[in-house]
């Protein structure tokens, strides 16, 4: 299989090249970056050399790309995706969009969360959200699939056993408090990212308002049956990799601990990335580290009468490149976890 | 003055003679400490040599310390300073007690969640608790201070405006949602706060159930006048100072963002300490890192109808030594600020 | 084939199972700990879960052994393997050594540098070193390899071609300042190691007289083919994994940095592992975190007229672990890479 | 005594700004920054709020100063300073510059490094080099003085015993092999020093040709008398302050280390701000975090004969702006330690 990656020279591309580069039968044969064309795949990434056929790679302009691969990884910034994949897909080619381009079913919720209109929303109909656990069969069928987003992810897998259980108790607006590292800011020369801004230091960012709040609103709705109200703040740990976000619900009946964590057992039976921790572990980002696995852990608070979803990916595999790496997976009729089961790396 | 420092090996010691190096009329003339008695302070900690007196002083067994010093500043671990501080109180001595021994109003509580009967139970109603922003008065007069804990000197400080001012729905249980810096653990050979096993990682512990909640729960309620529900979770930072705690409150009748922060403002004019941040600014722990301040900022969040309330210090100087210090000014006819107006250092 | 890892609890354990995840044909069937004998392998290391056979696999104590595996990789203290090695190899299997107890030629240099008498002297004759690009075909019919220590790795990798070209200039005794990341000191509760004694610091440690000396001298001393002086100094980086080399040395006659590059691109032609860099390029640790490679660049420095050798590896995989992989591939009749071809995880 | 700071809106002028806010006496009065000016201070630096008249203070163009201050301390880019200094010297006012335009006596130098011709070459016969331990008396009476480089601070001072007492010897190149933070880069946008690219990273950067070079080959030879060669090489440490320069030198006749050390003792027996450790400490950059002090520490290595001296400083405040408040301090008549006198902020 031939595959494209468009917008490579990012942290996500390089993440996506990582994931690539032992595949057998597949062969990465392209790969575009506006910044670094006519640049070669090792000088820019020196960590790469000597794998796969990367030494022999070269950035190019992300032009004519159409009939250049079978399979398209986009990795750039959302507005680049929604003007490139119409003939693409015309094409014959099957697209993962890493981007937020086709994410929203509204295109008005598009338009108003990220300023600009959607330049193909005749396509968000078509479009498939990309959570293997959630909508696998889809996926499978899918010409294009939109990557959700790093928060969503985590957040969303959290969540969706209680909601589709309709536990959920409404009269307590549920709080996620994530916690994200600097890759999920991209790569990038920014003031605010700098080592010394970061390092050593920790705060609340868009502590309202961040743009991932539609996506997550819309995905827990859809699988609550009813609008979600969510109180959700993203935090930055000086750290590359990895989010974990702490869920704070109302229950109601409110189950023993044992039974919740049956509940989330079964509804995550066939997820190869979901772990379930046993009672009593704290997952921590470290263990999901380079890996596309999502842990999660239950717990309940007397002192609050609150639980607490504890939920933790690596933002640039599980929330970004290890995804589309499933969906992928999932859209050539392999299975998700191929090439996916790389144990983190730890320390 | 005559200082003694009881407890001076640990963090908390080595950051209270940090910041009693410099202060005119003050000498530190005794510091103790079990495991590193006879040792020279500027072996054990090379960075205080050439600064006051410190190249003279050895650590010594914290015994027949009453008349020693005219002021003790307890930083031992839970469970010591409550069999030490009768003796000193009769003995006419001021005392601070960094532990936690003298914070919670009720023994049994004390007993409960600390595992050891109090030995002192009698002197619990005498002991002021030390946040100057609410206690400067009583701190003035007191003979014994019980300093605050970390966590709850980030959470109080948060939430004391809107608790007095009675704007707190009930019907939403609040979250504190705090992370922490590892100093917080103190100074200690354990695994699970070894380099490689907390950088480049985040992880939340004692998710439920942790010391510092009673404490929260006694001063919270006291503010309000009723008992207040709290879903608190600490967390752990990768960085060695700061603690962020992100508070999550339904407010009624919701205040305008303006008038919420006027009503900090006013409640904290008198607070040399407390900084309440121009709405849109968000605090970093690292603006804070090795001062006494306490920055908040106020946060309106449209999509959950909640007000998020973000709180930085330094755990180790406002949540330890420097709010110490402050009490000991207090306590001494000092203004609170003597010798603590530190800017950070920063980066 | 059946694998044991003895000494499976620590870093080099981890990152041994890390490593041996994937392989088709091989098992892990024995895990050896004396202090977490009992333990369930995914309870102590939940980042394993899911994973191989590992839900499956408990520590055991380390009793019994011969005959439970085909291939024993001991990764235990030095003073443990020339106890346990002896019965291993008269019951037929291979064993890798990741200690130190038979890197040294010499039982006198051994029980010089590391206080105790060699259990083992009969062997030292027989234990391969186990650097593959100097001793390949050695190895590969060794039943007994010597796996190298980590600074030693990174600065024999760095020299050997200059010694064996004989173009080192000892009028200059070259200098080898090495910088490793935390890993190194091993899993333990060791103060030296605390997070906050480590972040956001940097020091040398045994700045004379490190035990890897007489390994480092023993081995370049063999390429040279005469006594090879080294002033060496390990450092501690606040970072996980990860070793870099500043290696000094005069030349005579100064080859042209082209010629030189040329010689080492040469020396390592079969190297599968090794990457010279082009002239220009700076290693970073981060470019083979995780990964098998040893990265090198050379430079000319006109103001002293000496040359700079820069080297990088992973202290735990190139210089531990992964070695050790390498090491057991060619042992078994497998390529050297066999399932080390994995990219950096970076950032 | 009104100060201005030019360039204020950099890490060194934050810096100075934290230095300078505890003083009586002195009061910043102007503060200049092109890129923020209009721009308050405090919102700049939210770290600085409510503390001295910061307030009070915005940024303005740099631009008719003359006669605005009574000293200007200048924390501008190279190229700069050497502008602005021949009106701010005709006005009577006093400067310390922190950029590198000053440091060099000739001017071709200057050209040759820095890639631009000198604008006050008439000036740099009346500069005097900031190095308090070696020109205080100088120092005094200067109207100018040039702010030594981070790295050459850490290294002469390491290596001015030896060559004043003319122990060095010169068969061997010496070696000064440096780790620095990375605010030693400045304040700014460059995806070089983005915390993805240096987190959990090392590596050496301008590994031959540093423009520190010169600066420290013009001083050394000074104090040596003849011509210092030096292998001098940087590194970058994934910390934001602190410089450690481990410096490999022979020495003959050899000393005994004792010896050597009295021999620092007695060069440093005014210096109130170098401490020479004693045998067999190893300095750390924690040590010095924050202060103005240069921690020095001596070692024999037996192995190869040379002796290594390890150097650290906080290369922002004691490698800039600490030194020059110092030289301030020394050039208007007061103590070299007046507000100085900081202990490290550890951990």
């Amino acid at each position: 299989m031939r595959i494209g990656v468009i917008g490579a020279s990012g942290y996500a591309g390089l993440e996506l090249l990582r994931l690539l580069a032992g595949r057998s039968g597949d062969e990465v044969v392209l790969i575009t970056s506006r910044q670094e064309a006519g640049q070669k795949l090792t000088e820019l990434f020196p960590a790469l050399a000597g794998l796969a056929n990367y030494d022999q790679l070269r950035f190019v302009e992300p032009a004519a790309l159409a009939g250049q691969a079978d399979v398209f990884l986009l990795a750039a910034q959302h507005g680049a995706a929604m003007v490139l994949v119409p003939e693409l897909l015309a094409a014959g080619a099957k697209v993962v969009d890493l981007s937020a381009d086709f994410r929203l079913r509204s295109p008005e919720e598009f338009a108003l969360w990220y300023g600009l209109p959607h330049a193909a929303p005749e396509l968000l109909a078509q479009a498939v959200y990309g959570l293997p656990e959630l909508y696998a069969e889809k996926i499978k069928k899918a010409a294009l699939t939109a990557n959700p987003g790093c928060y969503p992810t985590s957040v969303i897998l959290a969540l969706a056993p209680v909601l589709k259980a309709r536990l959920l108790d409404p009269s307590q607006v549920p709080v996620a408090d994530a916690k994200s590292g600097v890759t999920g800011a991209g790569r990038g020369a920014v003031l605010s990212n700098a080592f010394c801004e970061v390092q050593d230091n920790f705060k609340s960012y868009k502590t309202v308002g961040h743009r991932h709040t539609p996506e997550m609103l819309q995905e827990l709705s859809t699988l609550w049956g009813q609008q979600v109200k969510l109180a959700f703040t993203p935090h930055l740990l000086p750290i590359n990799r990895g989010i974990l976000a702490t869920v704070y619900v109302k229950l109601a009946p409110p189950p023993s601990l044992e039974a919740l964590r049956g509940l989330f057992l079964d509804f995550y039976r066939e997820a190869r990335f979901v772990r379930v921790r046993p009672l009593g572990q704290s997952p921590e980002t470290a263990d999901v580290r380079g890996t596309n696995f999502c842990d999660l852990a239950l717990f309940h608070d007397r002192a609050s009468g609150l639980f607490k979803i504890v939920s933790v990916i690596d933002n640039l595999c599980r929330g970004a490149a290890g995804q589309a790496v499933a969906n992928l997976n999932l859209m050539t009729g392999r299975p998700e976890e191929h090439g996916l089961l790389l144990p983190a790396v730890r320390p």
